[in-house]
């Protein structure tokens, strides 16, 4: 029996004992958002710490203003290389509690699937890589490769004070390979690497036409209304299908290789099923590319807020003084927030007529990001998926945003292996968040064989 | 001396308890639009009745589905002309109750105003025609001519019964002249006889683009987002000066006589003072028009209110579910506001894209009004200021809506006198709503005078 059969087999047996330590993790509330969770992400720290200390890892628990990173590492391998694991212990914010079947921290086994907040996101994904550690430490005769761990409790809160640590530790935390698992399978069965993801800026607009609401009988007629000013500033932004119309927007845009729209295309991807899942009359989006090239590798700009006047119960005849709109581009490379911010601007302040005061407040940004598809790393993580899912993996991309992503390519050269073995409807910030527990354990086994095929 | 004389002899005696009565009759928070004000309504509406009931009139306290409409008559000259005098006891709400200097329904002597909810509209107001009544029961041996009042209380929420009463009560409610005091000098020293209101039509259109919020980096680019396709609706609704887009719209638009013209441009109108008032960087408006014609009359589009996503703190990257505005339109003679209303249905599902569900839902309408200048009632109302105020009235237009002024032509054919004793910076529907007891004063007086010069 060669070392690897051993540590998969100990991990065959100890599914159960997995299980539980996963149901206990997810029973700490640890909600970043919420100051009164304080004490519970402390324990949700203890918990990660516990964990690596039970396995020989030196551990660190480093205070942050907000909340504490975890560092752990396995070392002494020379010669052999070295694997940084990103993943956070924190959890989205439950509400709308009235949608859970069943309290958000109080986990269900539903069928194959786990039902907590933090199942998928990120807890379950996270604890695959310690648990492969564990399983080398117990069965192997100890990690093959040398191991560093980042969990963090912030993530869902802007990860305000990663950059910080990173810069702080960058001699520490070389590696030659990083791992992150906060993504998504393609879907059920279709396992999947992440090689691309999209930036994002986001704007606060808001139009102040006068010092007070006025009545629209009164007033109507003789000054803007920032609402109506509003509506057309945004109508200026992209046109009616979806292409972004601030000028220089698309100039730095890589175009999508043939090789990704071949592969993108061959993806079992159900246009009807997806639609009706969002609920929508129909799809709609930038013409000349596929819903799976918009959803991933073209930039959009999308509303996800709109405000003014008089939004209650029937009709009041009032010109709001104010309106405003959050306002967010998705990025694709090579497009820089920086620069794209500045072109949005520009472009606002332009258009915006004279009559009405302009506010623009940039609020986040971050780097879009696409990794090499050929190199070791990724070679490693097709043959450990196959091994660990049975099939090889797709490669996909996604629409959302990892800061950590770009950051761990600026600050320490990383090329992240981003290995998600939850599944795209896995509601990862919504109501009755699951995931398989099926895919738990598959994650186990493939961190596993991952380690033995980077050694 | 004369009968006038003596009345007005008594009116000029009597100011400090007319005083006292307004005061009481403002204590009263009669707020017709929250149902916890119920009894306060209906205290209001004794009052009224006792003040009726005092100067021996007949009254009516007429039940409706909502609240009652105070129906008093003082009759028997025959030979004499009857007119009929339309007022409200109800008040519109107090929010934001924070701006109020001092609680709105303990009303405060500050300088020549009265400051309360309701002081201007249309307690106040309403009040005058009853006290000059008093004053010829009292001083003159009755009213010189046949009196029927109308108190309604459901003013400030859309009069829903006033209809109604005035179809069953056709026979009993004829009457030679029809008097409303609602309205606005044209500014303080320049009293004014309305003579023209501008009619409504008001939609709320919502716009849904899925079944649940939708996260912008998941789905964005690949779904219409409802609050940009609203957006891109409301932008098409009118360009950006502010002309109306909607086919058709101006197509019944009486334009401006010669005369009207030249009496707008002659009025003392500070666009300078105008401006500061409402706090706005510029006015804005129509194209080829002043201020005062656009604001009276020109027909408008205003949105009243938008909404959609997250409007919170910070930033949040959704793609809202739905969307929705409050969209009003101002119309002037000859538009009808049917006419009007499908018109505007027609072109926004015409240019909503198929990619959203839309529903358009029709909240209210008004027809616009115009009374003639030339007429017995006009000539004795002008004469009457005079006396009251000192100086003959201007003819001005308003932007805002009586539509119980188009009820009293199409139902009674009555072109009633608007003869404001108000200022347009009362704020009628705004905190620290004030009235000038001078101007009070002088409307009792005026009253007092109209009803001797009708005899």
């Amino acid at each position: 029996m060669t070392t690897r059969e051993k540590v998969i087999a100990f991990i065959h047996r100890n599914r159960e004992r997995y299980v539980q330590e996963l149901l206990e993790f997810l029973r700490i509330p640890s909600v970043s958002a919420v100051s009164a969770h304080k004490k519970d992400i402390l324990r949700a720290a203890d918990f990660v710490s516990n964990q690596f200390r039970r396995m020989d890892f030196r551990v660190e628990l480093h205070e942050t203003p907000g909340h504490p990173i975890v560092y752990a590492e396995h070392l002494g391998r020379s010669g052999s290389p070295t694997v940084l694991v990103y993943g956070h212990y924190d959890v989205q914010p439950v509400d709308p509690l009235h949608l859970w079947r069943k309290p958000p921290f109080e986990p269900q086994l539903e069928g194959e699937d786990v039902v907590a907040r933090g199942a998928s996101d990120d807890k379950g994904q996270v604890l695959t890589h310690l648990k492969s550690a564990e399983a080398f430490v117990e069965a192997g005769g100890g990690p093959p490769i040398n191991l560093k761990f980042i969990i963090e409790g912030e993530e869902e809160v802007g990860s305000d004070h990663l950059d910080q640590f990173l810069d702080a530790n960058r001699g520490r935390l070389a590696a030659d390979y990083a791992v992150i698992s906060d993504t998504s399978q393609f879907a059920a069965g279709v396992p999947a690497i992440t090689y691309g993801l999209k930036g994002l800026v986001y704007f606060q607009v808001d139009v102040k036409g006068s010092s007070q609401d006025l009545h629209s009988g009164g007033f109507g007629g003789t000054v803007s209304n920032p609402a109506n000013v509003l509506a057309h500033l945004i109508a200026r932004l992209r046109d009616e299908s979806g292409r972004v119309s601030v000028p220089g927007f698309y100039d730095d845009v890589a175009p999508l290789a043939e090789w990704e729209r071949k592969e993108f295309a061959s993806l079992p991807f159900d246009e009807e099923r997806y639609r009706a899942y969002i609920g929508a009359a129909r799809l709609a989006g930038e013409p000349g590319y596929t819903t799976l090239e918009r959803r991933w590798a073209r930039p959009t700009l999308d509303v996800n807020g709109l405000w003014g006047g008089y939004s209650g119960e029937g009709a009041k005849t009032v010109i709001g003084a104010e309106a405003g709109a959050k306002i967010s581009m998705r990025l694709v490379p090579d497009q820089d927030p920086e620069k794209i911010a500045r072109l949005f601007e520009t472009y606002v302040q332009q258009i915006c007529p004279p009559t009405v005061e302009l506010r623009l407040q940039q609020m986040h940004g971050a780097k879009p990001v696409v990794v090499p598809t050929d190199t070791p790393g990724m070679r490693a993580a097709r043959r450990a998926i196959e091994l660990g899912f049975g099939r090889p993996p797709v490669l996909i991309r996604e629409g959302g945003t990892l800061p950590i992503v770009a950051a761990l390519k600026e600050k320490l050269g990383l090329d992240v292996l981003l290995l998600g073995w939850g599944l795209p409807d896995d509601g990862a910030h919504s109501p009755n968040e699951k995931f398989s527990l099926a895919d738990f354990h598959r994650g186990i086994a493939t961190s596993a064989h991952l380690m033995a095929e980077l050694a």
